[in-house]
């Protein structure tokens, strides 16, 4: 279609790389970044290169940090080093802080197992996770998605946790699972239904 | 919640300025290129860059086209340049030309008109397709969207035209509208069915 265009080809083909952009918002996105100001275009990219070289992942949770600062939640005197959350990615980890429930502190996977995606054990950082609770630990908290991928990275860990330490005094627990506040019966589907059924609590 | 990550926050402020990413998508989207290789991110700026330099858009018919090219569609010795058919935004016209049963030239109006979004028409390329009108046309087709705006916007061009060309002798047209092919009536909205119904053609 726009062959004979191939500068326009060649930017969509890197857009088009892009997780998340539908192939109808694909020219979407392309048309405002073509409408934009060559001034608004150059912040855009300074502001990306500028993120890119400025963050790095803090070495012992894996969560984005400036490079010239110093962790946000390991170096932080109000957290409770002692327990760990473990969650797949920095995103997933605004979730739990958008509670304001949680004092402990992070460790960033970086995704979860997942064979056909080609993501396996060397591409997590699951050393680094085993290798810091060797330092004190009182809890480490599963909080994956409830994806097979996610479960089953759960369940890796734990084994690999059991063996580096057979005779280990920290609890494992992971989050609760069952029907979302809010929301009815009906509305929720039945695999759903069925875990809350047999995960139920007491009252 | 990443206050203390100045450029995170800047990068993210940049991001979010893109339309069509939701806010869960923003953060993946933002993980994707901070994780990307240095190289590649120079690379996706460059094109980015390159095409928003590189690319103008017709004097005439307003479609994007290299800036030291001629336009695909008016430059084509193949086409009929006395049909034009008015599309909103240039990846509309994608949709045309994808049916491959066109062979005429399009004009690019760059939106509809909407009150609500600040578009008014001196936003829009109008007065260029009123002015090409006078180097023969036999029809005119309006593609507009099927949305209250598109219609809105064909019946200010339709009289706009009218008042220019008061004894034209060209048609102006407009898609049909009606069940899409493929689809069952009962999967179809009320308001198309009892357009399809209103606008009933021949068997």
């Amino acid at each position: 279609m726009h062959d004979q265009l191939p500068t326009l080809t060649k930017f969509l083909k890197q857009l088009q790389q892009v997780p998340y952009l539908a192939s109808k918002n694909l020219y979407r996105v392309a048309h405002h970044f073509l409408e934009m100001d060559a001034q608004r275009l150059e912040q855009f990219c300074a502001a990306m290169q500028e993120a890119h070289t400025g963050l790095k992942k803090c070495d012992v949770c894996c969560v984005w940090q400036e490079k010239d600062g110093s962790c946000n939640f390991c170096a932080s005197s109000r957290r409770d080093s002692s327990l760990i959350c473990v969650v797949e990615t920095w995103y997933d980890l605004y979730a739990i802080e958008k509670t304001g429930g949680y004092q402990g502190v992070y460790h960033v996977l970086g995704g979860a197992l997942s064979p056909l995606d080609g993501i396996s054990p060397e591409d997590l950082s699951l050393n680094k996770l085993v290798n810091r609770l060797s330092s004190g630990c009182h809890e480490l908290i599963f909080a994956l998605n409830q994806t097979p991928e996610g479960e089953a990275t759960s369940a890796y860990i734990a084994r690999k946790i059991n063996l580096a330490y057979p005779e280990r005094n920290f609890k494992i627990t992971c989050l609760s699972r069952g029907v979302p506040v809010g929301s009815s019966l009906e509305s929720v589907d039945r695999v759903t239904v069925f875990k809350a059924l047999a995960e139920r609590r007491l009252f």
